[in-house]
């Protein structure tokens, strides 16, 4: 039977809404929600997080005996169901896990941020992880077990199934933020050889495929992928049509230990839904698919934002002793950048005796170049990332950098100069607009210096980078401007 | 005809590489390279970067009358076409450009960083670009006309056809960076009642759909989205199997003027390829697919980060004069808050003349204090965007930094008070040790409660937390350092 076209809309035009025959059985109904979308609109804000209201009735259910928290958490999906056991204190979360246990899926706990999921865990036996391990796609099963000491982890895979359990030990052999982590192993491949009939006969026998593809892999006789098949073209084409006929051949291999923030740019440059996993040898072992790849560059983006504030993971779900410890290192690296500025300060003690003003405004000098600092700082650490900023064109982002710092230093320097002449004297206001230009370039020069000499020494540059611009400015900073002060006579 | 099992692999095995019959044709070749791979790999690094050398290859047959650079540029994929015109210097890029006009398409050009396309389409004609739009998808021609000036746009817009024309002019109906002006309006929607066979015989005959989706989406009659169906499930089901049966009724739909960032969001909760995007009366008028997502996630979260360092948009490649506005008017921002710091030690400029150490040690305070409370602020800035951070949890994760801080507090008071007590006097560093804890736990609550407090006021909390967090920073490590001093009796 083929269908009637008016009952089939595509929607190629603008105003394909109003195709004709769609409109059919005259139903010209409101729209209306289904009873699933009212609970969910029960439950959630306009911006998808869950209302306190509801947080809090789930926190009364749980410690009212009659209180019946599964019916108030059935309807939401397992990512809100992820985000209720986030927002929850701590205390309640076994207690909730109780309460909901048949809705405790594997997706909820893949779901889950990893320090809530691995203190949930933690409550667990071997067993029960075994069993959630086993629902899991094999990339979701090695994020739940990867951290675990290496005793737990040998005693909950003692409890999975061989095959599980091969697929798990063989994903852990990767490096770690791997695509050999990353990738699923469920996929389709096929020969060349075959037609698109053969294809779909073939997924309609064997029930036991995965159904979590969105491209099938063409390999040849030793496994090697030479094409990529969107599921789209095939569902287009007349049975008989080979599959290497449609297929294209040109695809992004993905190296089994290539890191996954490469795998991540992989994906974003060349807009893949889809790609496969090769190991050593070019044989097709597994695929990444976009939807895993959403998270890895959130979460790759987020780490460059806190690792140059010096937060670390900065999740607010981790141990406060690993917060103070990520974090405090970085203060006493600041605390000995700080002393630096002080030692210069130091030098310069006898002309602030003197001149008290010079420590009333010496702070700002070194603050607008921080602030200078940070600034280019942020821009470079990310073209560095984004592969903009290379071995081509760093001459000319210097050179580029170093013009816009020359406009902001005069810009500045201008109001501070105008407003030191008139409250204190022509010539301080000289001095500390001659400090700030000064110190605005040097800011521009070190917020791109540091970082690409970070990445060409193979280090990442949103690590340390903060700190030493921070010291340079903040030294340059204080050195021009009380060493132009002394210089200039003003305390002679 | 039934295919042979042993001709089709599906890796459901961690060894499924070696399934027999896989390698029935007995050759064991070498991993080999395709011409095309070799030809990428003299040319790109192995980050996926354009070798440095290969550029200077471009430039030189730039200027070299017989150099044929379309030789040289030809085996490139359309986005490293596009990372060359981005690394190329700005004057040889028109050149470039007319020497592979061949090769510039709608690919190349909607893969361009904003700035580097503007200009180069500055340089164009009304139709020259109208033509390039018409090659392109909805969302992506959208991108390519969105910035223009009114008249510009208008007359590109005349040289194309009315087709497209209407889908572009209703694209851009919708708010800048929503679902409407992400969506791609190409896509394939069917009615409840059709079955597998159906819809199969509709796509083999019906060869101007698109082939860009990966999920059919099933609507009732008013057009509104009942359900959605992967293709992968459809290839997989008998086909006499209603569509009804197997499509999945949960679906996230996405409201045209939803902002990109939550439709960001929504990808990464709940896992998405694609998603339909639908107006005000429930009906799908397009879809938002997952690689175009990949986009907007890195956008997103790298404009927190460049955001926080009051950068603007960061881009190497925006003209110098946007920078220098984006980045001055934060800079003098910056130097208000530093004047409120540079009142409050003019106040105690006697103790300073009295005692310049006081002169020498304040910045350090003040210092730490900021860079405590940028930590603090890029974790909460950070959890808001991720929904992380709600009404439900704030007093909790206030809490949660106050313990950190006075645990980073105590360890860095301990060895700046240890370190000033020997240099200066035991009385001095109990000053700066105490100065020391106030202004981490200050850093600690702002950090927090300014991003908070903007959220709460719908503002983005990356713009603006930045300066006022430095300014409470600087402002009380000064006050209470200073004002402990003089407190103390230290200054007589």
């Amino acid at each position: 039977m083929k269908p009637d076209d008016t009952d089939l809309a595509e929607m190629q035009q603008p105003d394909a809404a109003a195709i004709p025959g769609m409109d059919g059985d005259g139903s010209h109904e409101e729209p209306r929600m289904s009873e699933a979308e009212e609970a969910r609109a029960e439950r959630l804000d306009e911006d998808d997080r869950l209302k306190p209201e509801f947080v809090e009735a789930v926190r009364e259910a749980l410690v009212d005996e009659h209180g019946d928290v599964r019916d108030l958490v059935e309807p939401l999906h397992p990512a809100d169901i992820a985000d209720l056991f986030e927002i929850l204190p701590r205390e309640d979360r076994p207690a909730l896990a109780r309460g909901i246990s048949d809705l405790m899926s594997g997706e909820v706990i893949s779901e889950l941020n990893d320090y809530v999921r691995d203190d949930l865990l933690e409550s667990l036996p071997p067993d029960a992880i075994a069993e959630i391990a086993e629902q899991l796609e094999t990339d979701d099963a090695v994020a739940l077990i990867e951290d675990m000491g290496a005793r737990e982890q040998a005693a909950v895979l003692a409890e999975m199934e061989l095959e599980d359990r091969a697929a798990i030990e063989s994903a852990l052999s990767f490096p770690e933020e791997s695509a050999g982590r990353l990738m699923q192993r469920d996929l389709v491949a096929v020969p060349e050889h075959i037609t698109v009939g053969d294809l779909i006969d073939y997924m309609r026998d064997n029930g036991d495929l995965t159904t979590e593809f969105w491209e099938v892999f063409v390999v040849d006789p030793a496994h090697r992928p030479v094409g990529t098949c969107q599921l789209s073209w095939i569902l287009r084409c007349p049975r008989a049509i080979p599959i290497s006929d449609i297929m294209k051949r040109e695809q992004t291999l993905l190296p089994a230990d290539m890191d996954q923030e490469e795998v991540a740019l992989r994906f974003q440059k060349y807009a893949l839904i889809s790609a496969a996993v090769v190991d050593k040898a070019g044989r097709l072992i597994g695929q990444v698919t976009a939807d895993d790849i959403v998270h890895i560059i959130q979460e790759e983006a987020n780490e460059d934002t806190l690792l140059l504030s010096g937060a670390g993971e900065g999740d607010i779900n981790e141990p406060i002793r690993t917060s103070y410890s990520q974090r405090v290192r970085w203060l006493v690296a600041n605390l000995g950048t700080a002393l630096v500025a002080s030692l210069i300060i130091a030098a310069f003690g006898a002309a602030i005796e003197k001149l008290v003003a010079l420590a009333v405004l010496m702070p700002v000098v070194a603050s607008i170049g921080g602030n200078a600092g940070t600034q280019t700082m942020a821009v470079s650490v990310r073209a560095l990332a984004m592969n903009q900023l290379t071995r081509s064109n760093t001459r000319r982002v210097i050179w580029r950098e170093m013009r816009v710092a020359l406009l902001n230093g005069v810009t500045v320097a201008a109001l501070i100069g105008g407003a030191t002449a008139m409250i204190f004297t022509p010539m301080l206001g000289v001095v500390i607009a001659s400090a700030v230009v000064i110190n605005i370039i040097t800011a521009g020069m070190a917020g791109v210096l540091v970082p690409v000499i970070f990445d060409r020494l193979d280090q990442d540059p949103a690590v340390a980078s903060s700190v030493f611009v921070t010291m340079i400015t903040d030294s340059m900073g204080f050195f021009a401007f009380l060493g132009l002060a002394v210089a200039s006579g003003l305390v002679g």
